[in-house]
């Protein structure tokens, strides 16, 4: 099968590179960037050096989509609904990491993104791409919308527990740690290092985007609306989320009943993992544990004295967050074994 | 004046010396390791070298008492009660950074401690030791109790709010991010470097000691049971504590009454800086930015989407979350001008 | 093909263990760590939960060495010479990565590390396992010594101007910069994160142990002693070594000559990488661009003001410093594909 | 005293006013930034917040002459040349932080900088503003050129010891470890978090500009060209240079001699300190312990091996690298006590 990367000289851009090079299933063809178009990938993506003497093409779609079965998209918020509707047309299968097919109210483009969708017909056609969600729908999709890198840690860990209707849906407290990669590839003045370094900047205390697509997930789950608080923090290292979620019980429940709940709910699942250990350094997900992986770890504690239950999650924000749940999203499209590419485990130590 | 410090080999002890050693009104006649007794104090704190040769002695509360008129005390939890009682009739000024003598109720030791308290009656002598609610009291003591550094962080971003009535005091979430110099001066794997680099690890979702004093003081401050959801992760940084507050408000308010009942509050305070910036890097607080000095920047956000109040505070948790804080008590005690030996601007960038 | 790891539960085991549950010719039999026997792999290595189900088991070398073909050994110096001898005779093999049996000359062992070798004829028999400068005797070999981290990546460094006889083999200055996983998974006040972050510690600057297989192996290459000048600081990164050669030229030499003598005594390497761009931000080795891979990248530069020529090389210490090499060892003696294993590329950013 | 700081929005302008501003002796009329002008200044330097209202001005040499007695310079390399001679006759005292007046020859500024100097008849006016090495000079001094960071570090290490005749002048070894604050405030690439945390980048292995004023002032100080062998590192932490240098010895010498030489040569000093101790963490000079002060830190190690001398130093380069050493040599040229301004300690832990 053979593959396109559109915007392929970003963070996430190379990791999907990364992935897709060593796949045993596909052929990368095309890897777009205008920037960089003439130049090889190896001089951006230093990791690929060696592995590759694939170059930067200019940003063709029609071209491209003539390459190729299927396309990977990591342009940034906007790009993407231009061009992707008339490709949708000549059949070939899009998977787009960009935020601009993950809603389905076009109101919320406006709202929260700040422009009119020119395509609102295709949000009805686009699948949320979170595979232990939305697995069937991936499956037969044409247009799968990769969930934004907070979004599918926070969404993965409360999931199980806003289908039970045990918490208070309304006050649902979700405080993100992340790493600068998801900044991207361009400097900053707020990713210059000697600013960046040891920092714990709460950079979005309110008002982030990727709550609506979590609320939209999640009231999608449970039939009712759901209203996330969510605060958003950059802190000091590069790879990584770290999801604490504190919600209120509505009712007594036991450390087991939680246990039980979630495991059913990923039941099968390969790429969730349960981390709440009672010996050992790493008792509960640490994004430190899953660079480089494709896991999204969840663990979760009850404080009896305030009626909480904090669930936690930690991703590799370029994986999970964002490559790995697309080529996850490539491999259930294809009838792969859904783990082709992404069996390999995190570094440790990092 | 002559001063001692107990415990003086530690992060908070070494931390009391530097501001000790250049502060105009003090000697430092004592400060006691009973590892390291004998030993140049530069040894373990080496930034002090060339400051001091001052030596550490054998811990001996009766003769450090004889030789100072204050006394800090920076021992492990559990370590003071056991002498401090002695030391009070002798009439000593004892300023403790330890827990000791904190909690005002003593059962609260044996909840949140595990211990039961050898001197409960001192519990009642004893002030809690923020300046910016125990002013008064602080001058007339001869025992404070130093807040811990994450109840300081945290009391001081909640309390104009909690005094207001205007949020619902039974779902207060306080997530905090903590370096690593919080964890004290002794090695252990949770602190070796290859695990705690890029680390955001939630070393206690659920049931921190802190807790216990700041719903004691915010219920004080009320005259209402505050019920407190605190969260505490290990970041990769060494000094600094962010406070994340997610309140949720039982009435409508506007930016600028939450604005003015802040100012009001913290009227005069030398210590307390607002951050709320429409312009620039740094617009809200973060603990990169008073890394050395004695200040507690706060800042907030209204998120009308889900009735949210979020308040921010930030800190050094070895100044204004402890050494700074004790010697602006002390300052006080003594009717010394508040900002003596605590004027020093933060290292910026760092 | 059956292996077993000693000394499994530190970084080096960690990383073996890693890389040999994916390699597709190996079943991992055992792993031994007398202070974690009974617990599993995952509880130590937090990596590899969800990879393996495999548990520590107490070191009983004649045990392991009777289940598997290949023994692995990740034990702290001077602790396999004790058993190694006696597994040697029962025909397995031996690829060790500790220091014990990489010296040729028994007194070096007295010199650079304090204690007599108790087989010194098995150092005749065990081969220096770089499979960059002895391949062909690794093919036969029965024992198997793996270089020290800072020793290979500098060896690979300086070989081939070292062989041309164009520097002077007298002063050949080599400045380290180690990550902090070279220390060993034992916590330590030098590796106490508070203590290691933002450090650029010059813990060796005279007198490293890697300086005797340094000097062995140049000796060897050019057949004159060479005399190394041997310089080690710890800094602020948890994996990786940079290596900066020093050398003084003997007569003048072009940049191209330079590169022709290294591009030939590399020919056909799969590990060694040439970095020395004209563009881009990664003009030459850095440890930041091999995290996770078995590469060694080497690059340098001409300095005519000084006479000089600056040679630099960048690994990963746990991988081709470490477990990749002995990897690389392992598939050169039985005969596989010598990228077996070890193809992953690294991670970007990280 | 009336000061005034052109380029104040830089890291090092910023350093300045921070030690200015809490200086006993002098006031801050003038801070110039073309881009910030009329912004407050600490919207730029986060940590002044609460310590100056002061505002940027925009850069007009004339009047910010008018207002100051003394004018520190912090533009880049090549500007200040420009419109300092002009002002050389106003009788105002300047103290230029850039590189434009520390070369003596002209022919050097083209050589390393690539430019001709418009005033080669001022670099016989100016004072190479190393107190240690040029303190009479100073004393007298209209125009002070304060020493390149890597400069500063670099020849306060070497100074005794290339005095003393007893080491190969033309094979001087220098390699430095620089933290991310010496790249300036400017973001770029380089300097983005993502590509410069955990990094140890080789930026100049060879032809750094610094090279010339070590050379310059070692060779006046022996009376002998020198030849020195520069390369540069970036490292991962903000603040601090490590200079670790590697001589080669004459003849043969003990390390008691190599003590007294170094004691004697800065007898007096209040800004050396001699690190090598026997005990204790810190041993050698480590930037991690200068951050903050204006210490320059200097310990040694000799290598009977190889015949080599390595003498390490530390400084903050925004201190004693920058802003600290310009303090000083006013305090010097106003014969106020030397330490004024400087007496603040590193913070530790950092």
């Amino acid at each position: 099968m053979n593959v396109g990367v559109f915007g392929a000289s970003g963070y996430v851009g190379g990791e999907l590179l990364r992935i897709l090079l060593s796949h045993s299933k596909v052929e990368v063809k095309a890897a777009t960037s205008n920037t960089y178009a003439g130049e090889y990938v190896y001089r951006v993506h230093p990791n690929l050096r060696g592995q590759t003497t694939l170059k930067f093409i200019k940003s063709d779609p029609e071209k491209v989509a003539s390459l190729c079965d299927i396309l990977f998209i990591a342009t940034p918020h906007g790009v993407s609904s231009k061009f992707v509707p008339r490709l949708i047309d000549s059949g070939v299968r899009v998977i787009d990491l960009s935020a601009d097919f993950r809603l389905k109210n076009p109101e919320d483009y406006v709202k929260w993104y700040g422009w009119s969708h020119s395509s609102p017909e295709l949000l009805e056609k686009s699948v949320y791409g979170l595979p232990e969600l939305h697995r069937e729908e991936i499956r037969g999709a044409q247009l799968v919308a990769v969930p934004g890198c907070m979004a599918a840690a926070g969404i993965l860990a409360l999931a199980p527990i806003v289908k039970s209707g045990k918490i208070d849906r309304t006050r649902v407290v979700m405080d993100f740690k992340v790493g600068s990669s998801g900044a991207g590839a361009r400097p900053s003045i707020s990713t210059h290092h000697a600013e960046h370094y040891s920092v714990v900047r709460p950079y979005k205390p309110v008002g982030h985007r990727h709550t609506a697509e979590i609320e939209q997930e999640l009231s999608l789950l449970c039939g009712e609306k759901v209203i996330i608080s969510m605060s958003a923090h950059a802190v000091n290292m590069v790879r990584g989320i770290l999801s604490t979620c504190h919600t209120f019980l509505n009712e007594t429940i036991s450390s087991a009943e939680v246990w039980r709940m979630y495991r059913e709910f990923y039941s099968g699942e390969p790429f969730i993992r349960f981390i709440k250990d009672v010996k050992g350094l790493y008792r509960y997900p640490d994004p430190k544990i899953v660079v480089g992986s494709n896991y999204c770890d969840i663990g979760f504690e009850l404080d009896e004295h305030a009626n909480r239950l904090v669930i936690l999650s930690a991703i590799d924000n370029l994986m999970k967050g964002a490559a790995g749940t697309a080529v996850q999203d490539m491999n259930i499209m294809c009838g792969w074994d859904e783990k082709e590419g992404l069996r390999y485990p995190a570094l440790h130590p990092i």
